[in-house]
């Protein structure tokens, strides 16, 4: 397994695999690696002759007052576990290396990222979306995979490369979960085993939604309503949003008629948790 | 010489080029071929396997009281300037296949888009940036070819080629001019004879600079100064710009100390005519 530095190598050996005839898989991470991204990496194995994991903690996708400092790098942990996988190259740029001096293109999908994580996340996904430009246009892959756990941010991704018509075909796996329901997740190691129990509310809260939906349900508020007042049992809970959307544009619903997404943003402490479910009708 | 119409199709075509190990070099243009093009061209067939011209008069570039209905589609007549040229593809997509329905990502190089003449077009180089980006994921080249005459463009390109790491090598090519320095242009035809001769006085301000900056005059006031008396000359011009600024990043400069673009923006009646000038020191 070859760890690689610089785009401009990156890009010499994906030109060379591609002359030769081989499909290459991405999976983009920002490292610390856990079972959601080892499911990512086990599908890209599966459809691709090469699979390339790019560990970087992109800046540009943090706001001012977030995590960026004390995100997760357990780089030589990574690197073994990509090892473990099969993993044939890891694209581990610094921040000089994607962000020279004088650095000023940003990608922008309007609308999708204003609401759900967006509207507390300023700029998120114009990070998200400009960065992932920038490693496919480093990897060439032919296929990248992403988790559904980042719900809006694949439908953004996936925007983003019909638009842009990048010949990059998006895969998104399912959400990989704890025993007890939680979601996996690199910021789950912020919390103690305390407030993970705790946390397990979030997948009970989307569990409830099921539930209620399969019973004939139909008003979002209603479910909405029940949701906070599971999640707001525990006591260090408090919410950012809970939000039951249509699954091609992530608008709210006012009345369940079809596919749905109920999405969720939990604070606990200064950890910030994602989960969702699609909910089909 | 084949006519491509869908982004699929000449992707699909790009990548056989590629796995067969051809360089492929694209010509960007709105069509209206002419000189300038043709310029293009010559330099793209001599450095690359295969030539693709594309040909698409971009709306996101135009906006609402510019000339995106009038610009002229001489479309048969372009395609036989690419044949007489030896041109081995030309991509000619229609804005429905380019900008299919809920089209809403947009790639924008910051500060760079915000003068010269991207203050009297607001949203222009965002739209030129995207299309650009667009054309390369559908040709897939190794070299684009631009032409200098739009300098600011060109220098907005670069800065996305770079910044999002696009494997594209971009060439800029010299400015063509008819006998009497007019810049050649797809908007010269909507000019009669008449305005075409005063049109002139636009590439001789330009001389008019360089002759002074040369002389070792310093003070761009002075030279913008008397390059809009020269052009004021003319009754029916109206200037939109001159300015004289660094190349690397378009910023006015006080004092000229070094290589300088003097760049110029005049309106005859309802077309616009932009030309400039690097100067070297």
């Amino acid at each position: 397994m070859r760890v690689i530095r610089t785009v401009k190598q990156m890009q010499k050996i994906a030109r060379s695999l591609q002359r030769a005839g081989k499909s290459i898989g991405l999976v983009p991470t920002m490292g610390a690696l856990h079972e959601g991204h080892v499911s990512l990496i086990r599908a890209c194995r599966k459809d691709n002759d090469k699979t390339i994991v790019s560990i970087f903690v992109n800046p540009i996708q943090f706001g001012p007052s977030e995590d960026f400092k004390r995100y997760p790098r357990p780089i030589s942990q990574d690197e073994s576990v990509c090892k473990k996988c099969g993993v044939d190259l890891v694209f581990h740029p610094g921040a000089g290396e994607m962000y020279p001096e004088g650095f000023k293109t940003y990608i922008d999908v309007q609308e999708m990222g204003a609401q759900l994580c967006g509207a507390s996340r300023k700029g998120h996904f114009r990070g998200v979306t400009t960065v992932v430009a920038k490693l496919f246009n480093a990897c060439m892959p032919d296929r990248a995979y992403f988790g559904q756990k980042d719900a809006q941010q694949a439908l953004i991704i996936r925007r983003m490369v019909k638009d842009l018509n990048i010949p990059v075909a998006v895969k998104v796996m399912p959400i990989v979960r704890e025993k007890g329901g939680l979601a996996i997740s690199s910021r789950n190691a912020y919390l103690n085993e305390r407030r993970k129990e705790d946390a397990r509310v979030i997948s009970q809260s989307l569990q409830l939604a099921r539930r209620l939906i399969k019973k004939g349900v139909r008003d979002p508020g209603s479910i909405i309503w029940k949701m906070t007042a599971l999640i707001e049992s525990k006591k260090q809970a408090k919410i950012d949003y809970i939000s039951i959307v249509d699954t091609d544009h992530l608008k709210p619903v006012k009345k369940i008629s079809g596919d749905c997404l109920v999405a969720v943003a939990v604070w606990f402490g200064n950890t910030r948790l994602i989960d969702n479910m699609v909910i089909k009708l």
